[in-house]
C-alpha cells in the first residue's frame, strides 16, 4: 500500500454523509487517514507475530525515497529528497519454501474495488511472480464493510487486461477470493486464507 | 527497474594500473569507494538482465530512510531524514519458484572476509529464511584479488556463531563457496553459481 506522501486521504461519499453532522473537516479527514494507516499495521503487525511465531517471514518493502541532498556535516542528514512510486508490490518473503509478494489495498468504496488503486508496473511485476512460480495476490480491505480479503493476483490481472469496467465488483471477491478473518492476535489471519487458496 | 545510479561502468584491472601512475590518497579513496558502488551496480545490472530474459524476479530492497520532516508547501519535499540500517538482506526475490534471499559484500581484504561486515539482524533474517525453506546465500566480492564468490548462508551463520576466529579465510570460499563468474552481460553470472549449488 503506497503511503500518500501529503497526508491527504481519499475522501468519497461517506464524508459528504458524515459532514451533514456537523463533525469538522478536520475530524473527518484524521479518521479517515488513520482508518486507511489501520490496515497497513494491521498487516505489519500480522507479520510480527507470524514471525514471531516461526509460521513464515513476510516484510515489507521499504518506501523508495529518491535522495536529493545529503549533510554530512550534521550526521548524514538528508536535506532533500522526495518518495518514489514503489514500482514493485510492498510484500514479499517467504511461506513453506515458496515466495510470496503481495499487495495491500484498501478502499472506501462499498461495491466494487477501483483499479485505479493499481499501476502497470504492480500488474507487471505480479505476473512476473507468478511466471516464476511464486505466489502472488491481493489483499483488499473493504473499509466501510469492515470486510477483507484475498484475491489472487492471476484474477486480477486478468480483470485488468480484458475487462471492460475499471473496478472488480465485490462479490466477485466473495465468489473468488478467500475471507481473511480478524482477530486479536493476528489481527489479520492472512496466512490462513493463503492455505485455503495454495496448500 | 533499477537505474545504475552513476553510470560508471566496472573498472578492473586497468585501473590498478592508471593507480600506479602517480594518484593521491584522496583519488585513491574516492576510486575504491567507486569500486565497491560499481559491486552493487552490477549486480543491480545483471538482475535487470536477468529479468528481461525471464530468468529470476530478484530486486533489491529500498534503503530504509527515517523521514523526520516533509515540507508539504514544496510538493512533498523531504527536508529532515535518515538513513537507517537495513535489518533484514539487500537483495530478494524468486527462482524457480523458490524464494530467494542474499546479501551483496564487497571486501578490500586480500586474505579472508572480516565478519563485522555482517550484522546480528541479517544473520538473524537469514536463519529465518533457511528456516522456512528458502535459498540463502552471501555473494562476496574481494576486490583485490579481482574474485567474486557465493557462499551459502548457513556456513556463514554457522562461521559467525561457532568459530573463534572474525574473519572467513579466502580458501573457505574457495573449497566451501562457487566462484562468480563475470562477462560482459550479464556483469556477474550468479545465477548459474545458484544453479551449481542449490539445483
Amino acid at each position: 500500500m503506497v503511503n500518500y506522501p501529503n497526508g491527504v486521504p481519499y475522501q468519497g461519499k461517506e464524508k459528504k454523509k458524515e459532514r451533514a453532522h456537523h463533525k469538522s473537516a478536520q475530524e473527518i479527514s484524521i479518521s479517515s487517514a488513520n482508518r486507511g494507516m489501520d490496515f497497513e499495521a494491521d498487516i505489519n503487525a500480522s507479520n510480527d507475530y507470524y514471525e514471531s511465531k516461526g509460521i513464515c517471514l513476510i516484510k515489507k518493502r521499504p518506501t523508495p525515497i529518491n535522495v536529493v541532498k545529503v549533510d554530512y556535516s550534521r550526521g548524514a542528514m538528508i536535506t532533500h529528497a522526495y518518495f518514489e512510486a514503489q514500482s514493485t508490490t510492498d510484500y514479499n518473503g517467504v511461506y513453506k519454501g515458496k515466495y510470496i509478494d503481495f499487495e495491500a489495498k484498501n478502499t472506501k468504496n462499498k461495491a466494487s474495488f477501483p483499479l485505479s488503486n493499481i499501476t502497470p508496473h504492480q500488474i507487471n511485476h505480479l505476473k512476473q511472480v507468478i511466471f516464476h512460480g511464486g505466489i502472488a495476490f491481493f489483499i483488499v480491505q473493504f473499509q466501510t464493510l469492515d470486510k477483507v480479503f484475498l484475491l489472487d493476483a492471476s484474477y486480477v490481472i486478468n480483470f485488468y487486461e480484458h475487462e471492460k469496467r475499471k473496478s472488480i465488483p465485490f462479490d466477485c471477491f466473495e465468489k473468488n477470493g478467500i475471507e481473511v478473518e480478524r482477530s486479536y492476535i493476528p489481527r489479520l489471519k492472512y496466512i490462513d486464507a493463503i492455505d485455503k487458496m495454495y496448500f
